[in-house]
């Protein structure tokens, strides 16, 4: 896969190279380039924004860098590419369109920065996406975020030691909670059987509180949740201890 | 406001000094620290992480360097502070979020990496926080994507020319496009209302194109929005509009 990032703030990528895009470009998976759009500026003060048509505060990014730093992209790299706008408007970025966007041989992200972009950048781009209902400097950190939930799906990249299909989201439950040495800290014990070592009975207690948490916190995950028979007498277990604690407590 | 950060790769962190925090800094409205706790780690070859107790891939970060961590920042800062895990379990952070901790004195950002996180260093949290159904590398990114969004509404850190009560969100509407020079481009023209000076109509256009885009792209956004009774009657002219445009077109 290659990766094109259109942005004016090119250092702010440095970090991503601490991470799994880290591993991806040592093992030759990934090609990886910011392009700062900046110097395809045509005034003197190397300008990229503008005032707003109709009034209004804040500036706009220009539409000429953009367009002329995407067709140097397609003059080097002709073939098929998604082009991904980060937008407040765009569509949620979630597992689903990491998997897809891992499929892809060639996206480039357009950070913006400032208030907004001209509106006829738009026509560049084949995704628009946006993280959450929240509001941001820039597009930088978002796409950061992006590429490397994109990045750590493309085959190889990650280790034994991390393989994805147990973390969260994967199969619609939330993780059962875990523990590591010491046995006891601060007053705080290993549940008892982490430590005894009876997988059958440690796979089951895994199952029960993945489903508590996801109840407790997530109950929407457990609609989309492909339940067997003992998930399915779990939960209902599960539900039945809560009942239990409620009326428990005394008034 | 003071801002610390737990992590192992505290160089990740660099580039959040050319975003909002980097002006937060410079007018003193932010103290921002970054510990790494690998140097709380007590063996020789400092690991934070473990292998989990009951089997498994993947190791989770020991409790021990995070707790001492911990207890040095409160005990330089003793006052109330709010301790936030970046977690796919966490409740899903957004804009109604990010203003409420820009309310708070002292927020500290626990960033794992690896597998998890042993069970017990949930107790030393306030709040869990995911920035959505997506699976990252570590915590950092989302972290700093935390950060931007809670520092840019400190009193003080955005100048006139960024103001953000206009933003997407903010009165649960998308953006109307925008536009800037050159009034044509490579085939694209600048609306014909935004260039001719009339305010009223200007506002109208915006306020329709604003309504237009949330119907298209967020409808559910819509549901929440508080509409006057201008912005009703321009709501009403885009749904009429929509269903012209398919009954007009040729089958």
């Amino acid at each position: 896969m290659r990766i094109d990032v259109l942005s004016i703030f090119p250092d702010m990528f440095a970090p991503l190279t601490q991470s799994m895009i880290g591993k991806a470009l040592e093992k030759d998976l990934l090609q990886f380039n910011v392009t700062d759009f900046r110097k395809y500026s045509h005034d003197k003060h190397h300008h990229v924004d503008d005032t707003p048509y109709g009034g209004g505060a804040g500036m706009l990014l220009k539409p000429e860098p953009i367009f002329e730093a995407m067709d140097d992209i397609n003059a080097a790299h002709p073939g098929k590419k998604r082009v991904i706008l980060l937008d407040p408007a765009g569509k949620t970025f979630n597992q689903g369109e990491a998997k897809k966007l891992a499929k892809e041989d060639h996206l480039v992200f357009i950070c913006g920065h400032y208030e907004g972009y001209d509106e006829r950048i738009r026509s560049l781009v084949t995704d628009e996406y946006s993280l959450g209902d929240f509001i941001l400097t820039g597009g930088e950190l978002p796409a950061m975020v992006m590429i490397d939930a994109v990045a750590r799906l493309l085959p190889g990249v990650l280790g034994n030691a991390e393989s994805a299909p147990t973390d969260s989201f994967e199969n619609n439950l939330l993780e059962y909670p875990e523990y590591t040495r010491p046995p006891s800290f601060r007053g705080m014990d290993v549940p008892f059987v982490l430590q005894n070592g009876d997988h059958g009975k440690i796979d089951d207690w895994r199952l029960k509180e993945s489903l508590r948490r996801t109840l407790q916190r997530r109950p929407d995950l457990l609609e989309h949740a492909d339940l067997d028979k003992k998930a399915q007498k779990l939960l209902r277990e599960v539900k039945r201890e809560q009942r239990t604690k409620y009326t428990d407590e005394p008034d």
